[in-house]
């Protein structure tokens, strides 16, 4: 690694690696950016190895990895808290094809919030959930918003994307149960539920689409007493994946 | 009132509401605002009056409230949505001091996202709780982020201030269950609970703090299997209030 310490925030690695919280560049790349000690040792508990590092001291344990050295004024450039990480890292995105139906499957359709889905993704590691199924038009897991959020799960959680059409054929072909959420359920969600366990929510604004609710062999309700209209996603998210994994 | 439709995004009545997305003038004026149909709709069947009203149409059913017609470029520099709202309303911030012992209450320290307390806020009124602690170093439940994220639900869950001194002598005197959320709780969380039942839930970095936690009848635990250190505290709130109310 070169002893060189960047301290301009226009150098050009330095520069790639902002330009990531734009999804535009995101697409581009395939690549992604994660900050702070604690999620990227979680990330290498996981395995995944970041092609660029950052950081304000030199970093012993991270294999291959092109190493950096930053000052302060170029950490707080790139990172996102208020109190810049000492360490940031960029990541090649994953996504797996992997849906072996077995313990607790999670799919959202249409998400729209980055905020909302790294508080699932957080939730669903947290439960052992073997996947989350990203279908129709979800925002990117991989922006940084989501990320952090997500405290490190991001490196924990296999997502899949797949079209909405896709959901429904893996929906009807589900060998456990699949439970969606609906306000117009006609059974409440504290219930023991089949499985393998597919749980289906849907997007902020409009819930899950006709199509896929159809798809659903059952549809649960979050009960509420007047007040709001609906429940936020990820608590929904959170309830439901609490009720599926209870002993 | 007047058919003068203000078209200047620097009109006084207009900078002084967009001033109150800042701490500082909120706390100058006691003033908030809330955006939108729905919301605004909220309020009214609660019994707030707004002080001013701004919107793009003449709005018939708002009572005594100043009413203000604005034109589609001073309701964007209004709204903090993307798609502006066609209506602000700026109301005076109300605090309860009524803490009286009876279904389920719920207890924050030291809150400090205005996105996760707002989230709690809409849980809080979904199960009927009836009021909301915010002790220590909370956010301020009135500013723009927070009041978006309750939906509508600040209108409707009396919210009360207080030190962490007088919330642990409240839970000292709580005459029915108490119960903190906490990593080395020694009980799952998935129980019942004795009526009046206080929920306690601590900081998103730090959780409960040992005085806090002390003052807690009951410590329980929100299972996790590896993955993340903790879960984010609107999630925590989500899971301890469907279960405080659960029949």
């Amino acid at each position: 690694m070169s002893d060189l310490v960047i301290s301009s925030p226009q150098n050009p690695a330095v520069r790639l690696i902002r330009s990531l919280a734009e999804k535009k560049h995101r697409q581009e790349t395939g690549l992604f950016m994660a900050e702070g000690e604690k999620v990227l040792e979680r990330a290498r508990r996981e395995g995944w190895e970041p092609e660029t590092l950052v950081s304000l001291e030199a970093q012993s344990h991270w294999g291959k990895a092109r190493q950096l050295l930053a000052d302060e004024r170029v950490m707080a450039s790139l990172s996102a808290q208020k109190n810049a990480s000492p360490i940031v890292a960029v990541f090649r995105q994953r996504w797996s094809r992997d849906v072996t139906p077995n313990g607790t499957w999670l799919a959202l359709e249409d998400l729209r919030d980055p905020g909302n889905l790294g508080t699932i993704i957080r939730t669903a590691d947290a439960v052992g959930a073997r996947g989350i199924i990203l279908a129709g038009q979800s925002c990117d897991p991989f922006g940084p918003d989501c990320v952090r959020a997500t405290m490190g799960s991001i490196f924990g959680v296999p997502l899949i994307r797949m079209t909405a059409a896709e959901l429904i054929s893996t929906c009807k072909s589900w060998p456990g149960e699949v439970a969606g959420t609906h306000l117009n359920g006609s059974t409440d969600y504290r219930r023991a539920y089949g499985s393998p366990t597919l749980i289906v929510l849907g997007s902020e604004g409009k819930g899950l689409s006709p199509e896929v609710a159809a798809a659903c062999a059952t549809l649960v309700r979050i009960p509420m007493k007047g007040g709001p209209d609906s429940l936020n996603v990820a608590i929904a998210a959170g309830l439901m994946l609490y009720e599926a994994v209870k002993p």
